[in-house]
């Protein structure tokens, strides 16, 4: 194992109706930036719900709407101008990853004197954030109770993660009623995000460390457990909870502690993501099971066997083939179960980029459980085709 | 599940060497209260490591050792003198449960006007504290990173714990190498410990909140795995470490959350170490299985068999036939893996108190997996006496 240091100081308000701690806002002032996507949460009342709330609490609210999946830089630079136009003392995104990733980078940029774009592309300038709070609307990246805000630049076709304890919300709601309405797609593609978060800390060959493993492998089996009961059940109240729940922990440090090594299959679809505005979970679950098989060898071989054993409980007393079939199982599970698209061209992704991609992405595979090259990732993009 | 709040902002510094981070303290000020036992961590070094890191860190140390083992409410206050009189801004705890308990209740007491005793009889009380730090030298209670703070006061015979966000520790240090001088019985006991408090949140009626429950048998399962190493080999880093994990996340939060029930062997035991101060974790081990035994029932079976199939790989397909194995296997795993003392009788206790206990644990007893009275408090004591 690694030392490690483990500091996930959010604190979660979950289960329904936890909404009302929004009232806890008014410990951080009086003027909030409200940041949204679109209608849905207007349409399912948890606008105004949470307008309430906060009108009650005596706070003033700024707003802004508007952000995408993938945010954007220009929606964050925008935000940043309204909290110095508004002194806003707190940013409050209500919605999934997207918004409150963008939230997040609102928060970092305001107390920062340059182009927010700097502390994007370098972490140690943010020394200063307004406080960050979240209502989660979808079970999938984790945000609400970690540092990262990745955000796209999409004329630059990066999409980056900037990082720091700084941006760590200081209270997230999650109440699962509010995932009912994730519509089917998003619900698949989400559990493949929680799922990958898990893989990229529990594929690693540190091997010494037993909680954090079994923790990753309690998260990955409520994936599979839960997310085809979500599909079939969007109002399915335990199903819902458990995804969410399994989702923050994916990635606030329970799972990493004491095993941290780079990843890889979020670099290469970031880069998916930046030229192609694809959903994260989407180009996740194409990339994972040709990742895996990409990856297993020799010395690999024992910790997908663990995973078999593990995970989809095979009994198989031979490695390599318990390997390989935790690795069948994960793709069936992403493309059968969950009816994700299965290749690259699914989604409309040729070959045209893939040098360029595998360009961007390389110097961050160097450290992964396999250390990659260019030319590897190259190769694992090309086994997405088909 | 029921609705929860999840709140662990402890940052938690683990792993070989991490003692350098007690330079974080200056953020809290220039003045610490240093609080430890007996010349333990002076023998290890720990002492004068500490001592040169803070001074190096330009903080001024004041002392209180003589911390003992169910810390007495008196050395609180003598703590809280001292924070008085050198006007102390932080409380740093270097030492096993006891030690950090102490801080706590120390840390709370100086920013009380009235008698530390008020804030354990009523947790309201406590509105605001001294940042706590600790050092950890023994994987037992999990001090390091929850609100309690367990006081006795010998003449009251009464033990009890004070709870309060405020007394979280801001961080704490956990190198698994301080552990490696713990002796054989109190490595024994710390891990009865741990396990005790993954099953009184793992022992719920509520069954549809599965990350918790997987969280509980993964940290049950690394003491049953881990104990017996570091029994074996008490210098053994990896059993050291994980058992140290262990202790952190069998009661910070993440093994309860959303399965919530009031705890059973805990009261229980308090008045054990109350009315005769014996080792927690000794009482702990004494009570469980007898617990146990006495709460299984129609009702209850299914959760013990899911704890025998999930913990101790049992593969019976009879729920009452697999249920009673696992509570024979928890019995022997204390008494003859653990080599802890069996019966009450070993240790040096009759019935003269069991009313006067059962009288005092009875209101705590009310709201757990199986509720009970001061009756059935009574009969698990008697049975703990062969």
């Amino acid at each position: 194992m690694n030392p490690f240091v483990y500091y996930a100081p959010t604190k979660i308000c979950f289960g329904k109706g936890q909404i009302s701690h929004l009232s806890e806002l008014k410990e951080s002032g009086s003027r909030a930036l409200l940041v949204y996507g679109g209608g849905s949460i207007k349409r399912q009342g948890i606008y105004d719900e949470a307008v309430r709330i906060l009108t009650e609490a005596g706070i003033t609210i700024t707003e802004l709407s508007g952000i995408e999946p993938n945010p954007r830089v220009e929606s964050v630079r925008r935000g940043i101008a309204l909290c110095r136009e508004h002194r806003i003392e707190m940013v409050l995104g209500i919605g999934g990853g997207s918004v409150i990733d963008a939230a997040k980078a609102i928060a970092g940029g305001a107390c920062y004197d340059g182009d927010v774009w700097d502390l994007v592309m370098d972490h140690s300038l943010i020394r200063a954030a307004l406080p960050i709070y979240a209502v989660v609307t979808m079970a999938a990246t984790g945000s609400e109770m970690n540092k990262n805000a990745v955000i796209s630049d999409l004329g630059l076709r990066v999409k980056k993660s900037m990082g720091s304890d700084l941006l760590k919300p200081r209270l997230s709601i999650c109440d699962p009623v509010y995932t009912f309405s994730v519509p089917e797609k998003q619900t698949a593609a989400g559990t493949a995000d929680i799922m990958s978060h898990a893989f990229e800390n529990y594929f690693s060959m540190i091997d010494d460390f037993d909680l954090s493993a079994r923790f990753g492998e309690a998260v990955i089996r409520c994936c599979i457990r839960y997310g085809p009961v979500a599909l079939r059940e969007p109002d399915n109240y335990e199903a819902r909870a458990n995804l969410m729940w399994a989702s923050t922990n994916a990635i606030n440090g329970i799972t990493k502690a004491g095993m941290e090594v780079g990843w890889s299959c979020h670099p290469m679809e970031h880069e998916l993501s930046a030229f192609y505005d694809i959903t994260h979970g989407v180009g996740l679950a194409i990339l994972t099971p040709r990742w895996m098989e990409y990856v297993l060898n020799d010395k690999t071989v024992r910790k997908f066997a663990d995973y078999g054993r593990k995970v989809w409980d095979l009994t198989g007393t031979e490695d390599l083939a318990v390997a390989k079939e935790a690795i069948d199982k994960t793709a069936s599970f992403f493309f059968d179960t969950l009816k994700l698209p299965r290749t690259l061209r699914d989604v409309g992704i040729g070959e045209e980029n893939f040098e360029a991609m595998a360009e961007h992405c390389a110097p961050r595979l160097a450290d992964a459980f396999v250390p990659l090259t260019k030319e590897d990732a190259v190769q694992i993009y090309r086994n997405c085709l088909s």
